[in-house]
């Protein structure tokens, strides 16, 4: 295991601290160790948006934070939930007092510790509702859709969720906004190579040289079918097609397309990859409005690719399309 | 080799077509495959900024064409520099009448090829200077700078002379800021694992697991030293000493600092490594400005880190600070 670290045991309390050195502008410290807040937060008279999960995935969670996207982030070990604390005191961080949407993903650890979370935030007389993500198709079939995880759509939903409030939305009208915004998300990943928790010091699965795991989960949950490796096109197919058995698209429906490698697939193949899937939605007559292609959500060092298609309507589209600026994405047009 | 790809003869070619079906704003085609431009360039009465390299090495070259920053870029085939032509190209659809400033790294196919292209852009009546970049401390000693390797460092003098450029300089005065830039700049980097280049279909070379090497090039070119892989600390320690023994900084000078990941290691590690830098020189009385902590100049899926620092007066800081975008590069405060 070749890795840069001091001390395997305190690798995110290391990384906090290299984030808030460099980005002062983007990361306050709070007096919990294991939540990062917005300087500006908790901004007067919008709800904040708060989210959390295990580290490993930069820029996700921590990176996202920044204006017109979340106000605190709640951050866990690697690829474990943060605490019921750690969501609490993002949640303080983050409460201007017109409420917080706290839109995270489906995996047990955040369920159970956000649900005691929010119900100190509610004895303290705080405001706090929840948006679960869901995207990942590969995780359970469509009849058992609260059984879903939550892969990297959760950035489009945080995107949706923050631009909303920046406007103006009440804490309702936030949810509701993130709640669509994760109901138009589909979500598939490939993964061709594991990755090592450096605390473990040994891959935690393996894929075989020549093969790929469709439907691979982000902590290396297994994926639906190990097959040989296909090429860039027939792997666009191959998950295009899990995503729009999923959630068909009618001719003339516009997409966000998100595609973010798994951490150490190079950008060019990313970009190889986004051809073929626009190539191949533009053959059904459906138009990409704006897409990301890049790292945006990672998994250490795995090999591999996801895939994120959103269904835009004009909210969506009105709020997907704001500027906004924070390490891992930064829009400005 | 598990990849992402389609003809491992042709990754460019669908590499820079998924760009540019992704990002209309920041790139246009022309009519050289190999060259991509901002679509606002020319930009009139503006000095243009060209560069270009091989491939495989994103988002250098071509995710820094934007506002603010590189006009057009000439593309190799991966880890090879641009045709002469591709250059030429280059400089056609950088040029407004101003003259073009060619930005570039010191390797033996960029500087034959630029110098052709210089020899038919004069022909042709267009007015191009160099700057070339020679940042890396490890490849060559102080006595014969004129040796050394360009790396990272080549983003800081984009940035530079990019500003200059659009702040209304002439050609000699954006050769003079790039050149300052670059004089201003010293790089090491550190490989932990190798890489693969897809046509060839094994790894480049082979480091050794528990092993680094120190002072490695961007395509793999061996370096000084193979020692045990050192912890984030002492790795860090290691490599400045190699930067400031090269270029001593007084106290109170400030500097910008660049950290870069190689491509596969994970971006945490390279903040947690970005901490022991800024410790390090606030030690010793040496203000960071202004950093850069991410995958900002890879080698495909090699693991390691990059360590750039630039020497900064009024000039350089007032165009380092200068709003930008590109795919690569964003600064908006």
């Amino acid at each position: 295991m070749n890795r840069i670290i001091n001390d395997p045991d305190r690798v995110v309390e290391d990384a906090i601290q290299g984030y808030l050195q460099a980005h002062a502008n983007y990361f306050s410290a709070t007096d919990n160790a294991r939540v990062l807040k917005y300087p500006a937060a908790p901004i007067k008279g919008k709800v904040g948006i708060v989210t959390g999960g295990g580290s490993g995935h930069e820029p996700a969670f921590l990176g996202y934070i920044g204006k017109n996207m979340l106000d605190a982030v709640a951050i866990g070990e690697i690829f474990s939930s943060p605490t019921a604390g750690a969501f609490l005191d993002a949640f303080k961080a983050a409460d201007s007092g017109a409420g917080v949407a706290c839109l995270y993903g489906n995996y047990a650890g955040d369920n159970m510790n956000v649900k005691m979370a929010i119900k100190k935030a509610t004895a303290a007389g705080m405001a706090v509702k929840t948006v679960v993500a869901n995207d990942d198709v590969a995780s359970a079939p469509a009849s058992e859709i609260e059984k879903r995880r939550g892969v990297a759509g959760e950035i489009l939903m945080w995107k949706v969720g923050a631009a909303a409030a920046a406007q103006g939305y009440d804490l309702d009208g936030v949810i509701g906004a993130a709640q669509k915004a994760i109901d138009n998300c589909r979500s598939i990943g490939v993964g061709l190579s594991s990755c090592t928790i450096p605390a473990v010091g040994k891959p935690n699965f393996h894929i075989e040289d020549g093969k790929m795991e469709i439907g691979i989960g982000h902590h290396g949950e297994p994926g639906i079918e190990v097959s040989p490796i296909q090429s860039a096109s027939a792997m666009a197919g191959t998950m295009l097609d899990f995503v729009l058995n999923d959630m068909p698209l009618a001719k003339g429906q516009e997409v966000v397309a998100l595609v973010s490698g798994l951490g150490a697939t190079p950008v060019m193949e990313l970009y190889i990859y986004y051809a073929e899937i626009e190539k191949r939605l533009a053959a059904q007559g459906v138009k990409v409005h704006r897409c990301y292609v890049g790292n945006y959500f990672t998994s250490l060092e795995m090999m591999g690719v996801t895939l994120t298609l959103m269904k835009l309507d004009d909210e969506l589209k009105t709020l997907v399309d704001m500027p906004a600026h924070s390490l891992g994405l930064t829009q400005v047009e």
